[in-house]
């Protein structure tokens, strides 16, 4: 796979193909020309051509793509050919809402376990998971190593427990609080701004009210 | 301001801006240039002044921006000018998470009320608000309007709130079930995907694995 050639912005589409093309596949539908899973997306079929030929021509001009064929092949670049295990850190609210996520363990992405520091919530049930102490933290990851730690904490205590997850072998950090960490560069990280996805909604709002009120 | 010249990428990072922004006040630094904001932002000084140039020319060449313009300036196009309120349904995790976010206040966005449809959640404290059932979710709106409705909810009940909220006379939806929302082309919408963000981590992760194995 030719890595370099695929941008952020198609990246970032590569999740929502994997969407469509599983709720085309639970449809029962087999092939799809670029027009119309463009349609579905709200992309154009060149749009759509041009990102699949990014990682790889897999369609036949006129036949339209393979959905089971495509789907696959955009997993595997999405890092879901192997099954990956996520470690949480935070029995907040968010923290919980990621444990009971439906659709990650679809992917083969398993939350195999819960932790806090604060000791009052040892023990509690989430879902499958019970709340484990921060001291259980690196013993339980030389047991289980996990490829996936997920931080639902107060942004204060993110960079020691991410400080933590790369001690404990973690390689692929899910960040939830609102600051930048400071990783190894051989350690992934996403971070989920809520207040950014929040503004793009305040700012089309913004836009349509403009529009509603004549203004340009 | 012309929205027309403004893309999707662009509109996305106006909130890294903003954040990026609101830190370097709290610093006291009053005027910044685009070579400083751009490492800061992992961008380069012309990306920066490109964005920047897209919404309005702000900056004088050897000066660099004022700060406290900047910001102002975008968090208009953002839509923070004037205040929103905020309705929640769904009083699950994500619900929960939501009404407790710190840093919505901080933007002049209030959570204002959560509603379920359990109604053995009825009553409930969370944090400044109290569960209220679905039956009292119109009546509220009509008494306190909300610019923005947040859906919380099973994916089932997605649509049905949505529709709800539009009769309440929400104006903008962000959306945290994983379902494309029928709406009316004056309502905003803004959808959560959590898998889509932790997809983008396996993407990464995958990447550095080929790299390390010394695949290409």
């Amino acid at each position: 796979m030719n890595d370099q050639k695929i941008s952020e912005a198609v990246i970032r589409r590569l999740p929502q193909y994997d969407r469509y093309l599983r709720e085309l596949e639970r449809l029962g539908i087999t092939r799809i020309s670029s027009g119309e899973l463009g349609k579905r997306m709200g992309l154009t079929a060149s749009q759509i051509r041009q990102d699949i030929n990014c990682f790889g021509a897999l369609g036949q001009q006129g036949y339209g793509y393979n959905v089971q064929e495509l789907k696959s092949y955009i997993e595997q670049i999405l890092g879901l050919s192997e099954p990956h295990d996520m470690v949480i850190v935070g029995a907040g609210n968010l923290g919980r809402a990621v444990c009971n996520y439906p659709g990650f363990l679809r992917r083969g992405i398993t939350p195999v376990a819960l932790f806090d520091r604060n000791e009052s919530l040892k023990g509690i049930k989430v879902g499958e998971l019970t709340v484990q102490s921060m001291e259980e933290f690196i013993p339980f990851l030389k047991e289980n190593p996990a490829s996936i730690g997920v931080i639902a904490t107060p942004r204060q205590a993110a960079q020691e427990v991410a400080d933590l997850m790369v001690e404990g072998g973690v390689r692929a950090i899910w960040n939830f609080a609102p600051v930048d960490l400071k990783l190894p560069p051989d350690v992934a990280v996403n971070n989920v701004h809520l207040t950014d996805s929040l503004l793009v909604l305040t700012y089309r709002l913004r836009v349509i009210s403009d529009r509603k009120n004549g203004e340009p």
